[in-house]
């Protein structure tokens, strides 16, 4: 069964197809050389499942898009704190090539713009080859180099030295400034087709964990860094507009290449040669747009998890022959999902002995979710009741003792299945 | 039973208490004369449940706080475009009371910094009573003007004034810049409490419905256009440093007040006189940190609700006497649900003719997801499937035809339930 | 006899006539209403010689151009440090209505600028009336408001309010600003011909003193700093072209008006009420363009006084019998008139005892220049010289001593006239 | 004798000796292992005289006070438009090493930053070696380069650097950026005294001839140009408060060098490595200033030649038997010199009809005085007047015609010395 999404993405395709308005980025006969016709659009879902339209197999450079990566491979590595001291991360309302340096400190206002992405690359240990491996391990398979596009690059790369130079000359970084830009020029010359960047993305969405290889390439709190600072600066002179219109963290390139990430839920990708007056793609943008209009993906298009966590609430009869009280949750119980829960616990009926709390279906529970339900259950235990929590997989590492009883199955304690569930 | 929550938020207030950097605003008497001691905090569900800690009934000026909500009654008023055309949505990396127009244009480049906030003020039809009742309607409560603050403040904003004949000069907003000055001072001026702000922050978080009062607002797009604009310029010239470790939407006030929202899920507020160099309450900000780093507030800390959209996919004995493939589904069915959705009816068991869609516990399906499944239903039929739908909502408007039937009732099609669920 | 000049003037100004570029200021309609083709230019030297062509009768309001000498009158009144601690002196390159004021301060940038004459204007004690009456005195007869443009202007200088506010807020001034913005106006409104602009502009380079009426408006030392601060800012964003290609302190008007001043020797007034995008008089810049290049007006073309003031260096028969070395100056002594001498006098004939220094023809002596000369006089006695000062204006103060006569008439000490001056 | 300048000049230097605010720049070892305390300053007339005290022996490198002679150079040898086309003349209000380019065009605001003499310096053609010929025809005597410390800039130099290939990356300039660096670094290093720069500047006031070895370096109107953008932009952003006190087209360096020049009249130049926050000699400036204003330099100061250029105005004897008015002048006759003879001549007794005008100590007459001459010579003799030129020079190249005479001598006409000048 061909799924309804491909048709979709085909559709939009189709409609930003006609759009020619924009140029290619013409500063290398490399870059120059591209068909400006080509378009391409991936999208890639945290389970690793992709749809795609258009020449999604299509190499070109990942040029700015390779910032956020290596920003996020420079604090696994070096630490947010280290990284931070270096460059910060306010939005600098300019475009992507400016100098945007804290007046006297010398250090880059983010690490989206070039003076910062300079200094992020030179705070990767290894250096490339680490960085090469690191992007590789985002998009799951091993990259390569341009090393045309590299060397036309490095020949002309004068705004970058003269970056670099000035970098150099406040101290932020170290070294030969010139070799800084050799090595930050190579970095932005991997290849990589839409695909590539689809999984690069929803890798990112995923809490850095690529969907199919599975190799937690960052940590999570990494990630959180590398989305927010996509967030407010990501799209250079336009963030505001951005954030308003498509609302989801994203990267654009030169080379016509731009990445949306939807945290929890997919990374997507497009790819179109030619650029607005901002340095985006054109018709990546209108496919960005699109896709977050029509897909319903702005962050700030409230999801309403806080009514699903609890997935049953509902009486049975319990092994001890009296009816108990089961409260089943799913998903990954965070702080909403656990106010709710709290709040149905401390709402149930005081002369139901036995509660019994499912967490069969849940696949994580953070800090503050697990501080509130340790809470709730010793109030629970205090106030009369008698809990039994299903916990096959030990989230809340709980012990038996007086009126508290843990257990891997909720078989173990239904005499038989009650009816009447009292809805969510 | 108390609530844990209660605990914890008492715990994050007394860990703040003892902090007294920065100064309270004094550049008026009125201002200058409040308890630079006091302390609130308040957090509001989507569902209007509360939890608060410390002076959460103290009154105190809405000023700055002010700015988003009028922005929406504007939004809900004009039009989107309208407003669009005199207050543009980019970050200023400003101070609240720089000017920031765009060249030329006498366009302010947000809603949030006063320029944007004064031609704002002018554009809600029905002046200052329509703000008032508006904001009201945002509490939930009638809300009223401190006319003392009003007046001492309305005799010495010289900058506003200054702002105000800019953009007269600019011909961005008409009429005597004096009278505009005047009003924005009034709106600024209303009182207001932390249990105020909280549920006003609230209503935002659930799309612009109040929890209790149930009154629609303003619509769901006028919040994403608000809480967008919030993301990056609600925090002046910290944004980034605001997203990357607050992670929500925010506005702070001179008065002390700050709030936050996280769509779907909550609205908070804090309070307290004192200021950091950017305006903002030092320990507000304090309290919104450890809130949203201890509850996992940050919109950047990947919810999964890809993962928990598909209540139950499992086989039942159907009524014709075969087995069925049941696929429960439950909560807000958007994108990422329906995406798993379809996925999953792809990869059916081809022999398995009876396929049945149970939306009993759905409540809201968006329109990319209806599109999907309508679709997938449709390739279902086609591939030799009959099909139910349980859908006693009539959230996708299916009428019966060939291999398709609509009940309202899982019990109509189920012979006996079945066992061996196959997870999800 | 008519004067060559005037027909320099007359071809000069022939020559501009056919340019029609540039636009007529129309902020108000009394100033759009003004014929765009009136042209004039006029010429007074600093003895009160004026050429002049065109319409130097027609009325117009001297705007900006009140600006230099309103800043004169207040630095008279309250002394150069208290305006300077209002208002600084640096070019600003920016237009003449934006704010500029230094970061915090609230110190306008200089006082060309609209924010630097708003202040300036209120440092004027007497206010209004001691305003008008010093740009009479400048012009040498009573000027009047143009009532109708000063009305007119009144109602819709919303920019200037906001400048006044905003130095309001900043204590920069004080009072109700609007108030301010009012007088502003109202000194903007002064009406002037051609005739007087360039008058007003004579007097300053006659060192504060009107050539006609010989009324010493403001002292040399006003005079000084107010032609710095036409140098460096009088024409906005122009200021370093116009300091290359015409050289002269200036001050342009957006009325039209243009006034340039040349130390010692001349001032000079234009108009023509078309505009170039910096606000100055197309045709007037033309004109002065013209002037200073044709009439070797630049004030880097140097001339060359040390060359010419000694006027005579010749021996005579001494009535003591012996010969005589006479030295005779004329004109005004300054540093470099004064080295020569000193120079020369090292270097008279030791054998020749009696040495004359006529002073007949000198006007005055400044401060180093007669320290000067009283210590080559001291140094040629102590050599065994016999000196003799002829000194009618009694400019050096000398009293006769041993070896030092002082005289009022060089024929009381020649027997008769030499032969065979030495040179020049 | 020793000249009382000299007691002057002793006295000035002990008067800053004791200042010791300020630090030595240290930015590359070479430059602060200079002795702090080495004071120097000269002064040198246009005719080559020197008054000196301190260590005016004392070499150091010339640093940015190559820049105006470069620039001076470079419109020699390429013309005012080609240079103006790549280097604007704005004065930037920024410090010395900061980017300061044009919007878009990349256009540098002026040659006094390094920006702006990075690209004047590729302007030289024969590159450095001509750089170094002319900048020892400026000072009459070979330069040779501090090797050290080139060697020393070289190595450290990343601003100049990021300047050189921004300034690449726009086009502004060509070639290698570091080439350019190497080669401006260079320039940078020419060793001086304070006695070279004292008549380095002089030559500037003598109108682009050395004093000394009458070597005319550059023509008077490249002068007058570098002159000009020294007075705007020469001191960077003290620009405004330089020109009001000190009055002076000047230029500094970070070796603790300063220049300065009064056109006609004189050079002058300091010396003292401790710099302030503007990068300029602390005691240099205040030297600077003392100098301006006890002897009288200030631009704006009105020295008035227009009342010393008619040296005599007297009734003679003709040879012809009648009366004849004879008009004497001397120096160079400008503008306003020539002004006032039209004047008088205009004047004169119609009753004499013999007319003399005797040029015999004019040594030049500019264009504008020749023609406003010619004119009035034709209108006396069509009023009947004879006319006699005494021109020996022949400055005005007049041919004997109907009612005119030119002669070299004055002897010719007179036929017994008058009585009874008539004063001027």
């Amino acid at each position: 069964m061909r799924s309804p999404l491909q048709d979709f993405l085909d559709e939009v395709l189709d409609s930003v197809y006609p759009v020619t308005a924009g140029s290619v980025a013409d500063y290398i006969p490399e870059l120059a050389r591209v068909d400006p016709d080509r378009l391409a659009v991936a999208l890639t879902t945290v389970e690793g499942a992709e749809y795609a339209a258009g020449d999604t197999g299509a190499a070109f450079t990942i040029q700015s898009i390779s910032k956020p990566f290596v920003y996020a491979l420079a604090i696994a590595d070096r630490g947010l704190d280290a990284v931070l001291e270096k460059v910060d991360v306010e939005p600098s309302g300019e475009a992507f090539n400016e100098l945007s340096l804290e007046q006297d400190s010398g250090r880059p206002l983010n690490p989206m713009i070039n003076a910062g992405a300079l200094v992020v690359h030179t705070m990767v240990p290894g250096g490339f080859d680490r960085i090469l491996a690191g992007l590789s391990a985002f998009a799951g398979r091993p990259l390569a180099v341009d090393e045309a596009v590299c060397r036309s690059e490095a020949a002309t790369a004068f705004r970058n030295r003269a970056l670099a130079n000035m970098l150099r000359g406040h101290g932020t970084i170290g070294g030969e400034p010139r070799d800084v830009v050799d090595g930050y020029t190579r970095q932005c010359a991997v290849r990589v087709t839409t695909h590539d960047l689809a999984m690069m993305a929803s890798t990112l969405a995923n809490g850095g964990i690529h969907p199919l290889t599975e190799e937690q390439v960052v940590a999570p709190d990494v990630v959180r860094q590398v989305l927010s600072v996509m967030t407010t600066c990501g799209m250079y002179d336009m963030a505001g507009d951005w954030v308003s219109t498509v609302g989801i963290p994203a990267k654009s390139a030169v080379s016509g290449g731009i990445i949306g990430v939807l945290p929890g839920q997919l990374g997507l990708a497009a790819f179109s040669p030619r650029l607005d007056e901002h340095g985006s793609s054109v018709r990546g943008v209108a496919l960005c747009r699109q896709l977050s209009d029509r897909l319903g993906l702005h962050l700030m298009d409230a999801p309403q998890p806080a009514r699903s966590t609890i997935r049953r609430a509902h009486t049975v009869r319990h092994v001890a022959g009296e009816d108990a009280a089961v409260f089943a949750l799913h998903g990954a119980i965070q702080f909403a999902g656990a106010e709710r829960l709290v709040r149905d616990l401390a709402a149930a009926d005081p002369d139901t002995v036995e509660v019994v709390l499912d967490l069969t279906r849940v696949h994580s529970v953070n800090e503050i979710a697990e501080r509130l339900v340790r809470q709730t259950l010793t109030s629970l235990v205090a106030a009369g009741h008698r809990v039994t929590v299903v916990d096959p997989d030990r989230l809340l590492e709980l012990a038996d003792g007086p009126g508290l009883h843990v257990t891997g199955s909720l078989a173990e304690v239904v005499a038989t299945p009650g009816q009447g569930e009292r809805g969510s």
